[in-house]
């Protein structure tokens, strides 16, 4: 496999974890209320980072497409994230999807 | 596709989405402290029904296996939603994953 | 649930069928030379419905770019299957992606 | 998370790997008639690997559930595969089935 698709597996792979501890986490908080839509992206960017998994390394149709969608979803669950500057498995969280996102850019870019 | 294979299908799919939608609206809720468990649970339940939607059909070896797994995440999913009587999501919800609880034990025990 | 949504998701959910059926059918034909391509396509336009039938009713972000990716992956796999004129499971199944790229065409241009 | 667990994770993420590179391989395959049950195999075994990827850290229900499926699922896999001693990704395929199948049954029997 190609370095830099294999450099997209393994931060989505990361992510996903990332995201599902997150997930996990959030709905453990007593200040639930301000996580709501952390949850919500965390669940979306999780199964995306799935999705790409699942799909690179099967010459698919729809890989270039998928590892785009996964940018984006990553940014978007990544910016939402970083803004919970106390909780620690947010900024986890948020590092993980912009490592990911990253890799998505340089991949999709190239 | 023998009958109660299609009917497993067929409740796992509008489980899957009563789960879905219940997910959404708990993150919209104000009492959304109550609906911890729920959230949780509509998320695995519907990656579950998912899961049987995807292998039923395929003449896999585990559909037997993931069908009894479903049954159990049904009926705990729909326990969890039965609980909050005054949530119309939880209440269509708990009734879609019995449905699919019914039918994957009918067809786990034929 | 907007109509055009749920056209979307039950043309999905039947061509999620068709494909798997189609790829299971594929796998003991004689003639498996011939429909190899057949079957790495009913797998990528399966999961990619799949992907759908879990993403739409959560008003998630990507949405509209997943049912986007699965009328390209529809149309891909229904012109594959819709050339072998002898096989009725092919035929069954270039149909129902057909039906399933239309409704997703007629979401993402509404 | 713990380390059995992880141990999990990173030999299904591997087999995932695996089982699609030579779900891939086998597709392209001169000999593909003596192959047809290790492509269904493939898919099958990927896609439980990969809902163990999803699962597994989320604290679920059916996580030991999926996890004991899981092992035999590449038990199955790995015994296909690698009777096929001349192709080079059945045998690599059928090494990383049989690592996860271990860790699967580790964690399981713990």
């Amino acid at each position: 496999m190609d370095t830099q698709l294999q450099k997209v597996m393994d931060t989505a792979y990361a992510c996903m974890q990332a995201c599902n501890h997150c997930f996990n986490e959030c709905l453990k908080e007593d200040d639930i209320d301000m996580v709501r839509e952390c949850i919500r992206l965390d669940r979306e960017c999780a199964d995306m980072c799935q999705m790409v998994l699942s799909y690179a390394g099967r010459e698919g149709v729809l890989q270039h497409d998928l590892i785009s969608l996964c940018e984006k979803i990553c940014q978007a669950c990544g910016n939402e994230c970083a803004q919970h500057e106390h909780m620690e498995h947010c900024q986890e969280c948020a590092k993980a999807c912009f490592a990911c996102a990253d890799a998505c850019r340089a991949f999709v870019s190239a």
